[in-house]
């Protein structure tokens, strides 16, 4: 900003000196990936450089395809990680995604004393625990910033913000392709395969959408936001994740009546013994922030024990977005060495009081109401038979709901539960699944409250 | 957390301890106004105390009709603030509010080298540039995340978690009771003077209400973000403040005829020769995040020229969200106490790049399409008078609304304009004020686009 260089008033806070930390040279960066998130990470160190962080190393296959010339002339291009491993780089920026070899990238520059900046949320979820430990028994930092929810700064905020209140239950929308075909099928009324197809030719969703849609990618998220914010680690693989792809326009007609919308939640409670957790379509009501979420942005909301909910809410992906996570988790890497190199933001997992358990049970069985959407072939006797099914199992109906204008060869309706547990509500799915006149399984979501 | 203390795998991280810091004593924190945020913060420190951190002494006029038996045995109570500044504190927690005797104590803390950690929005509105330079020299820390949006952690969001980005624009529903009084005069359709009465009634709304419903509570916070997030250091006095009490029932029903509500906006914006800020009661479009804040709830987005749009929202007020606010700032300090003692958080404005310019120029002139509603004495041509006046300006009318059911000698009707500058407006406004048939003042406000 040209007037605040004019005006300059800092200059006043720079002088006398004499408390002044010594200037310091300042910390190298390279990057790992220059695809989308890469080139925008590049962009803002070459346009907006943050005092104190200078980027010196780009590594990509094929990086003769991939040079660019706007960055400076004095970035070095390699296509081997070893280059950037033997050099002077003080933070490496991983951006390669997945297991491997980032996981492998990532331990040797830690090993070799160098800071790490990832995005990387299957890495962070599977192995961050360890990571973490690593980065600290050679005096590196790493942060993470940029694995969940791209732009906003909800993992600082849970770190930082919220560090002085005990968190008990985080629950969002973590995945914007989800959230795009939903909001679609909504909006447009198009079927799931025609809102995918929608998102994949907008550049919304991969060719292989299972990451997305089947809640592999939300859970990774949650898994990092439950370690962060309620402090208990667990295997992503344990938190049960449910496919949007059952879902048809059909249910938003219905959760309309019931002044709901549907999305993808991601939510984890903790209690005494256990954590619960899920990712799944879930019916929210209109009036609740997560029903505001469009396209593909995100949101979290915490609940603490003194400070109740909290919401956070911007773009939770995108080369600019997920770039300033990426940068402002830099800055604070050069913040805190420029007090000291040994100041690890994840090694203050502990001083909020609560230790960093690993491998805690994980259970998703939640209490909650449900919406039951059943597709039968009409006959006399379906809500007395299914009535039956779930008295003996002590669940109560709350009502029931048909709209008109569906052929009675395969007729949709929907039947609302009163708060049952999902295990108890999932045995008696179990013998309704055998029922005759059941023409397609029944689409059972919970509905939050 | 029981079964965190039971699994307390954390001991892994523990040892070796090779690498580790020495234990260091714990600081002392001593609490200056035990009122409804001092005895939160007193309750956090005492039933889930942070580690490293160690309430000492609390001080308070006429301490002993506030003196509660659920505070540690060894925790010292006074009633004079000599006696904190010659104790062994290392951290005061200023929390008695006002500019004096406040700013005094804060200063001999500083002075006297103890941090202070603050949620007195009107200081750090005034005098916060200062006190931070004071802080500095004396090497110590002053830490405000609890003087805006009580338990939402903005202040430490754009510190932190977007410090990566260039932020240009801030905007947010700051005053909690003014968002409580404008959203029962929405959905009571009472008048501004009963929702008053009534938010009073509850707690809401103090006695005198001025601070609040005038706009300057927001005003001193909006100086307090814009200083954060934008970078730029502004004297509230020079941010306009409207008030709410214009409104009556009837605005709400016509900015529902135009897809809206109305809510207090504090906004600022930065360009490339100054900041436009101001607050005052404002269009929200329906689907705007800002029209779904509710009662006494606060809402802040940020936009940056990487990240976008970033929501933060939750408790603006109340004695546990501030307290948890304060409580997270005292864990800040002692983190970064950890490291070492000169770290501070707000010594690092200059770190991303910009300064920190004082007393910037502020203009309210922001260019918006408008909501007039007029009151008149009904007869032929008023449409045509007033179109004639903003004609000779260059003011365009976007459409006018009359809902009927109003008495011929008091009637309201509304214009919304086309985008124009605010002084424009308010130059025909002038000429406006003087036609026979206007009954009472117009009210105009702008619609946020």
């Amino acid at each position: 900003m040209a007037w605040i260089e004019h005006l300059k008033p800092v200059t006043q806070l720079d002088s006398p000196a004499a408390h002044k930390n010594p200037p310091q040279k300042p910390l190298n960066v390279a990057i790992l990936g220059f695809g989308t998130v890469g080139s925008s990470v590049a962009r803002i160190l070459t346009e907006h450089p943050p005092s104190g962080l200078r980027l010196t190393q780009i590594c990509n296959r094929g990086v003769k395809r991939k040079q660019v010339d706007w960055v400076p002339k004095n970035v070095r291009w390699t296509e081997d990680f070893q280059d950037v491993l033997k050099s002077d780089a003080d933070i490496v920026v991983e951006l390669i995604g997945g297991l491997e070899p980032a996981g492998e990238w990532v331990r040797s520059s830690l090993q070799s004393g160098k800071s790490v900046v990832t995005a990387n949320k299957q890495l962070i979820a599977r192995h961050g625990t360890e990571l973490v430990r690593l980065a600290r028994q050679h005096k590196a930092h790493i942060a993470f910033g940029a694995s969940v929810a791209g732009g906003i700064p909800v993992i600082s905020g849970l770190q930082e913000g919220l560090a002085g209140d005990e968190l008990v239950q985080l629950c969002g929308i973590l995945n914007g392709t989800c959230n795009y075909i939903l909001t679609r099928i909504e909006s447009a009324g198009v079927s799931f395969a025609d809102a995918l197809k929608e998102a994949q030719k907008l550049g919304f969703a991969e060719a292989d959408p299972t990451e997305d849609v089947d809640g592999l990618d939300a859970r990774a998220k949650l898994t990092i936001l439950a370690r962060t914010g309620l402090r208990v680690s667990v295997n992503p693989l344990d938190i049960p994740a449910r496919s949007i792809r059952a879902l048809e326009p059909v249910d938003f007609d219905y959760a309309k009546l019931l002044d709901c919308t549907i999305r993808q939640i991601s939510r984890a409670e903790k209690t005494a013994d256990r954590l619960f957790a899920s990712v799944q379509p879930t019916l929210v009501h209109r009036d609740s922030p997560l029903a505001g979420v469009e396209g593909g942005q995100n949101l979290v909301m915490s609940t603490g024990k003194f400070g109740g909910e909290t919401v956070f809410a911007g773009h939770g992906a995108g080369g600019n977005p997920t770039a300033v996570a990426v940068v402002s988790d830099l800055i604070a890497i050069q913040r805190s060495r420029q007090i000291n190199g040994v100041a690890l933001k994840e090694n203050e997992d502990e001083v909020g009081g609560a230790g960093l358990p690993t491998n805690s049970p994980v259970s998703s069985d939640f209490t909650s109401r449900h919406y039951l959407r059943f597709t039968v072939k009409d006959e006399p006797g379906i809500i007395a038979s299914l009535a039956t099914i779930f008295c003996r199992s002590g669940i109560n109906i709350d009502s029931v709901f048909q709209k008109p204008g569906y052929p009675k060869s395969r007729l949709p309706f929907v039947i609302t539960l009163e708060p049952c547990p999902t295990s108890l509500l999932e045995e008696s799915l179990k013998h309704i699944a055998q029922l005759e006149f059941m023409v397609q399984p029944c689409v059972s979501l919970p509905i939050l409250d």
